[in-house]
């Protein structure tokens, strides 16, 4: 597997339709898959701001896809997320957002995933908490 | 304002990128916007069903537009979201989805607003309860 | 096993240092355990109001012998919070408050459970939205 | 205001009941407060661990003390939690416990506040995220 690879592009319909980029290559060492968005008038809401549906989009993408790095060096092991909570701190309006996952705790199956959602400059747009589920192969569609 | 006025297509970026309808006429008499969706494979992630982030799309958008209702009939005064919690109960895989949303409490400037997505045959498919908080016009962008 | 021994006082440390009751006997035939309290000043905080964490323990309680209830008629079968979510909708001062709990979905493991807090008149103090888990019997401590 | 001040014991009915330790006085600089707690039977579930309401209550209580101190040095300035989330990553079965706060994000009035929860050993036994309100004085009971 190249490090192509682990830059996930349009692999899913709603990254294709959204369009954010899904990087799972751990190049920052931390574990952490990331989640990038260059964001355009289809990612704001009426307030001219990014959507909170898309935030979470993105927070819940990372999550999973950290989650599936940490049994899957290929980042595509499904996890499914149980609970989400989301924590809309300041308005991101142009730019680039990044969401990056940190395994908080949890065992073989369940895990506790925090997400940060920042901006170019570092500012922190959104936070986020869940509960995930690792899909055992069988239960998958 | 006629009633096709409060069935809201496309008025926004996100909206028109995944294609749900917002239905603020309050036709239920029970003071809840509907926000509904047509699955197809955009919406849906890895595993084949719903994204969980297009879901919580949903149940943001379906609260929000119930907080503008309680004070304005045209359902676009602007709220946003402070903190959201998703509980995803169920998958789906096809067919209608429908968010909507209900006011739990709150005062004049903060509400507690609770929504449901279900499927067409009642299936509940995911919860949310959000800290909403209406925009003074003056500090919108 | 007769009804008193399903109104459960005292049974465990917390229960008797924070005084609620919790009452497992579905007399209302909903499936849902009640928590009452009856208010004194060791349950209220800075302000005067039912402390948060205080009122989180009888949702908690509630949401966790609910899910009791649905696998051990006797409301003791153990169930481990996972994530809770608490909205803190009104404040309580004097008087009875009762927590209820409702599974809003799950399988054999894990359930979501819901609960609302009231006070005497009715007034919804505060609401919760939890995963739980059940403790297989060999992992118990 | 001598630093002995600043160490909180007993100030509240939950404090006293519980039996918690409340520290404003920002020893380690990073601005959040403490609370800590020794473990015995009256905190502990019908597992033998930590009991989630009491947990919850530690997490809340450093929360809103964490967010006292960012305007008043005493740390009693009295903040309303209006909604909470807590993940419950690990049991804890005895020695101190201890939640310390940290301000994520916010304004004049609304507080985005995280707290963790970790044992003596450094475990992570849990972590909070919540929105806290400063409360006006003119509107204190």
């Amino acid at each position: 597997m190249s490090t192509q690879d682990l830059i996930i592009h349009g692999e899913t319909g709603p990254q294709r339709l959204i369009g954010y980029v899904l990087d799972v290559s751990n190049s920052a060492g931390d574990g952490g898959a990331r989640c990038w968005l260059d964001l355009n008038d289809s990612h704001l809401n009426r307030h001219g701001v990014l959507h909170g549906g898309i935030a979470t989009t993105m927070l819940d993408s990372a999550s999973g896809a950290t989650g599936s790095m940490s049994v899957d060096p290929t980042g595509r092991a499904p996890f499914l997320t149980i609970s989400l909570t989301t924590q809309f701190i300041a308005p991101a309006r142009r730019g680039r957002v990044t969401a990056t996952g940190l395994i908080t705790g949890g065992g073989r199956s369940t895990l506790f995933i925090a997400a940060r959602l920042e901006a170019q400059d570092g500012t922190l747009i959104a936070t986020s908490n869940g509960v995930f589920r690792r899909v055992p192969t069988e239960r998958l569609p």
